[in-house]
């Protein structure tokens, strides 16, 4: 049985969902890799009942580690050291120590400002050098410290501000209560195969038959997971399971070689970034209205192969800008594969480009008609050297779905196409 | 005492950070309106212990209702609904009317896919059809169906993809069951008031000065938060109330005039939005590479007044595209005013617009020198007849942040400009 823990994240702004949590995501990923089972994430608001209740149910659940984040602010609606010593049956006692270092980093930063009562900040602030007794202390990386309250569970409380938090998990982690506690840890192995273009309910039945064809399945745990038209197939095993994984992939591989995109886990983004090394692509967006050119660009380094990209909303600027001419649009629509083409085609010529993505489609809400009707989608990938692939789709969802969507099939496409440069057989379809 | 609820987000996928829950901060929203007060979220994998633990959990809290989000497709991992029939006593039978609807569903989703194996994809998903005795069937919006399980707590069972949640939640609100459990609930008004370039602290002393000045002060229950440069103040009062909030709004105008940009809630993509109705706009996008363009066609109906937008990344696409003078490009650098009013202007042009937004920027990670470090952007906005507002701004963060930021502050520059249209005194810094 590995170590377990839970995370508790205080706040009432984001049990309200007014700020996304990125703490229990990031301490997830800790804890993944270091071997140690997360079982729970609970979020409550600045509410003292709500904050005892979580931590007393992590307790019962067994869990080794609990980790907090929020509420060490110096305001009233900031009580997790104080939850957390009444949980822990220790009293609160002031570290005077402590205390100078907190008011050492107030009075530096409060010095820009000026009519600053520095007494009144020393007494708002007292509040944070109270610390459960025997407890280790975390030194402030912005003005609140942490603690590592030990015992079973250890309790390891960090404030919520991630630039904070993460440095402290760091420190927090070399303590010797922390490392007793995680001391029972399993190393685990994980790895992420990615498939486009199968439906979820095609990998189920897949997952059955594997699991009826290969000994010791069940000490795979795999989860699955659909995500703007990709699956995600996670799977973690126990070293000493390799080869059962092993199988499994060979499963994978057999019955859907061409969905799979990615047996190591990277990402279409990066994939197609990598593909596009030494190359130069623009882009001719409608519905997706700069979408894509913005996931090229967030990739760092992508101004060494990105040429630019035009949106062309407006027939005017289809024209205008990416040389479409006014009697395709008029003789086919502008979501037709004709004028996709032609836009790819402008794009390579304006931005004297080599590769090229274009869309044209119907994102809705409004504008569908019987023929095509919202979620039609024309897409084409262009090499000034190669492959051509043009297709018109039709995608579910509202707007914003059919917008993201199709963002994902043409950075699908645009690796096809790079790919089918160097191996035609992959451009079947 | 109000309604209280809990949320379980189950998924494995959720727990360790791989897929961001939209589900728990959109369910919250919606009780809050309701004035059911959530008292918690939590978060567990696909294990049958954690899942019955948390259920568990919120019950013994005393909440009236539990919602679930996940778990419910055909694959083994999920299994939320027999873990919830378990929780509630309540054997699981077979619904063969709803078989044959989910059956009807798969039939049509599969059509486009060649050599299905009907039979098994039957078999796959009978699974979906089996809900706990006496409970009430919430129709699927994608393939899995929800249920809604009478009793205290009731208990809502919801699919993960949030547009298969959202309309499920509105159809669960109806039944009878929910409606009982929620019977007890406050109805609350909430106002939300943004700013935009005014300090987190400089709004927390706002706050300290209006508590001492208004009398019932502590009937608002007020949470504030920054995010991408913007602070929203919101607040929730009792209606009888009503008077204490006016003079909270009273003391923010009077100290804030400026940065208050709404007292509505509306957001700046939807006030730009409005301001751009029987206009042309066009973008002229570097760093932001495409993100302006994405956010202004975000909104349904922009196709009426975006005419296109062109993303140049490299300094020939800003020529070619843009006709921005290489001289001005050489003389000044990329990242530099007179090139973004270049690129403004080149934008009007080209899309023969009356509204252009520029951006030239170093977003990084690499790209930073001493006199223009990484976070430095240049913003130009141009309207044909009216005002041109260009700044340069150091942003924090990493390469995404500036991005973003980027576009939030592309976004208050082109409300101050068309606004500044008709009254010139707001374009004064």
């Amino acid at each position: 049985m590995s170590a377990r823990a839970g995370i508790v994240v205080t706040g009432t702004e984001v049990l309200t969902g007014r700020v996304t949590d990125r703490n229990g995501p990031w301490l997830a990923d800790r804890l993944l890799e270091l071997g140690v089972e997360l079982a729970h994430i609970t979020i409550c608001g600045d509410r003292p009942d709500d904050i005892t209740a979580q931590l007393r149910f992590l307790a019962d659940q067994g869990v080794d580690l609990i980790i907090t984040s929020g509420g060490l602010g110096p305001t009233a609606d900031d009580m997790t050291v104080e939850m957390v010593a009444k949980f822990c049956g220790r009293e609160l006692v002031l570290d005077t120590e402590l205390e100078e270092k907190i008011f050492a980093i107030l009075k530096r930063l409060r010095a820009r400002f000026t009519n600053v009562d520095l007494d009144a900040v020393r007494a708002a602030n007292r509040k944070q050098a109270l610390v459960p007794a025997g407890s280790e202390i975390l030194d402030p990386v912005g003005t609140a410290p942490g603690v590592v309250v030990p015992g079973k569970p250890t309790v390891v409380v960090l404030p919520g501000p991630p630039r904070e938090l993460q440095p402290m998990w760091h420190t927090a982690l070399q303590t010797a209560p922390v490392q007793e506690a995680i001391a029972g840890r399993t190393i685990y192995r994980q790895e992420t195969v990615r498939m486009f273009g199968l439906p979820e309910s095609g990998l189920a039945e897949t997952l059955r038959e594997a699991e009826q064809r290969i000994d010791g399945f069940d000490r795979l745990e795999i989860t699955t997971c659909l995500r703007r038209g990709e699956l995600e197939i996670v799977t973690r095993y126990e070293p000493d399971a390799a080869d059962v994984y092993a199988e499994l992939l060979a499963v994978l591989r057999e019955r859907h070689a061409r969905q799979i995109f990615s047996e190591d886990g990277s990402l279409i983004d990066d994939q197609v970034a990598a593909l596009l090394a030494g190359r130069r692509i623009a882009t001719a967006e409608s519905c997706t209205g700069g979408l894509i050119a913005a996931r090229l660009t967030d990739i760092p380094g992508s101004s060494a192969y990105v040429a630019g990209g035009a949106v062309v909303y407006a027939n005017e600027a289809k024209s205008e800008v990416l040389e479409v001419d006014p009697a395709l649009i008029e003789e086919h629509g502008a979501v037709s594969e004709p004028v996709a083409e032609a836009m790819a085609q402008g794009a390579l010529r304006r931005f004297d480009a080599d590769t090229a993505v274009a869309t044209t489609g119907i994102a809705g809400p409004g504008g569908g008609t019987k023929e095509k009707p919202v979620g039609t989608v024309c897409f084409s990938v262009q090499l000034a050297d190669g492959p051509c692939l043009t297709r018109t789709l039709l995608l579910p969802g509202n707007r914003s779905d059919v917008r993201e969507r199709s963002t994902t099939v043409a950075m699908h496409l645009l690796r096809r196409a790079l790919l089918g440069a160097k191996d035609p057989a992959l451009l079947e379809d």
